[in-house]
């Protein structure tokens, strides 16, 4: 499909000047004579040539643009925020445009490029990799990441919510209300989010002096469906007379998958084995029974992480803590 | 933030010529010496100055990247449309950029203008608005319309569910099942997928020769929550004595906020009322009871519009029959 915009080649031609002198009007930049100044400018008219912003922010070095990763938009703790990103600058005069990396590595490389590429002022990473991989990058953007930690770099900050605590509390919801064989139910990634909720759960286990072997880590394929996957997990574990009384789920997919297994084997939920999930996505709420999960504070996550960006595309040096983490609670449901 | 990229005008200072000579040099276009030449590449080499994609698409009039505009990235018929989108085009080369207008008119205007200015090399718009508001375009951009009449234009295709299909096979579903005081729950709002779904409901009635009045019609503001809205209205509803048997919900959410009404109230769903939601989304299948509903093939209304989008962007004409609508299909579960 042909642009019906006119180059500056074409106008160049046909108001008889070099296409350096065309570039040099257009940008009001060097000199030029009246008399050529109006004789390009009627062509422009006549073309209705725009110097589209392009052009302009290759010359301002500012788009008015922040560019998000996100690793799957149908995601709702990702899309949540992803919105409010996009509403707290929108109301700044700030464009957002939006990239699903699909979880992989190639396609955040891609994508970074392309942000960068595309001039923006900065960049939302929300977690996907373990590292950011900002070497891609050509220009010295503000970047902040939520969920992931990146490496010590003065252009990158970091937000997460205290996925530590959620592990903890999730595991003494259970063994508060009676629980004593509890199993870990996860997807099999390398991420600092899902670890940290891993340690919370171990170290609530120890505290609580029950026994913490490596058959109570049910781990799911990371590139398999997170529902589908625990409920299929789980009635192996049923199918092998695996006995437990707990389930701590790192997501609440991943718990609902283990209800949904439960339930068809006529065993009682919470009568039998409890069940508590996380991040309070709305499938939680509507579930039958619904879900005991950990919240995270998605707005909070949101707000901060543009705070701090505006901060260092403006050029401050933003206070941030070291442990930049927001506390996570409770949501006490049917499940537990 | 200041980009440590050195600019244009650097070079030319560090290599003493005119920026027009390092913009003929970097371009490759026009006239310059090999001394020249040779001078500005060693100090663009030092700076590590890079012709960024950008510039190239200014030349080149194409920039590999899609723009996709979603009313809502957090409701899943759009964001899994839009997944597959990226996809379907990730694997051809192209990057996607994706704006989410929170169906507001002046964002969607402010985001057609965004990705038009970035030289995307063609547009997927889905529904938010009644009309496409191409006017704001400067480019003849290829572009791709789900579920949103556009005015007729050599470049804008158009791609939808069978909605009218869809709310027929619905309400015909509740009478089959014994219904005949039906009321039909929606947002108010005109667009032409839900007008569609509303057409399909009274000629079903009709068909059916069941009476049809205008306080059959429960509306909810189109700026409210679909669920909570529909359960304060249904509520309503049981409160002022209204007697029904039946309801077609325009999306789930609304089916659901329903369904939690009759609930609370200890009317019994499908015993007492059926409700027939629409979309199929992930909570009809898992709230309870799990609702029965219309489902879209999102999968391939994403794949026949990037098709389309593909061949207008190759610059074939691509053969779209006058209605292209794709078929729905009724997923029967417990609420009839």
């Amino acid at each position: 499909m042909k642009s019906n915009k006119i180059s500056m080649k074409e106008i160049a031609r046909l108001s008889g000047v070099s296409i350096a002198t065309v570039s040099r009007i257009i940008n009001e930049n060097g000199r030029y004579s009246d008399e050529t100044r109006q004789r390009v400018m009627d062509i422009i008219d006549k073309y209705q040539y725009e110097t589209n912003s392009i052009a302009k922010s290759l010359r301002m070095n500012r788009s008015q643009t922040i560019g998000v990763l996100v690793p799957d938009i149908n995601n709702e703790f990702f899309s949540v925020i992803v919105q409010e990103i996009e509403s707290f600058f929108f109301d700044l005069g700030y464009s957002t445009i939006i990239c699903n990396t699909a979880k992989s590595a190639e396609k955040e490389k891609e994508y970074l490029k392309i942000l960068d590429s595309k001039m923006v002022d900065g960049l939302v990473c929300i977690s996907g990799q373990e590292e950011v991989l900002t070497d891609v990058l050509k220009r010295k953007v503000p970047i902040v990441c939520i969920d992931r930690r990146p490496k010590i770099d003065s252009n990158v900050a970091f937000i997460a919510s205290d996925h530590y605590a959620g592990g903890f509390i999730a595991t003494e919801e259970l063994i508060r209300k009676g629980c004593r064989r509890i199993l870990v139910l996860t997807k099999q990634q390398n991420l600092s989010s899902v670890n940290e909720r891993l340690n919370g759960f171990s170290d609530a286990m120890l505290k609580h002096n029950l026994v913490l072997g490596k058959e109570q880590y049910v781990t799911i394929q990371s590139d398999h469906n997170n529902l589908d996957a625990a409920k299929q997990k789980v009635q192996q574990l049923i199918e092998n007379k695996m006995k437990f009384d707990g389930i701590f789920a790192t997501n609440d997919w991943l718990g609902l998958g283990a209800l949904l297994a439960l339930q068809e084997n006529g065993i009682q939920v919470p009568g039998e084995v409890k069940i508590v999930g996380f991040d309070n996505d709305t499938i939680s709420k509507y579930c039958n029974p619904p879900l005991t999960t950990i919240n995270q504070d998605k707005a909070a996550l949101a707000s901060k992480a543009c705070g701090i960006l505006l901060e260092m595309i403006e050029g401050k040096t933003p206070k941030i803590e070291e442990h930049q983490l927001l506390p996570v609670n409770l949501v006490e449901r049917q499940t537990t």
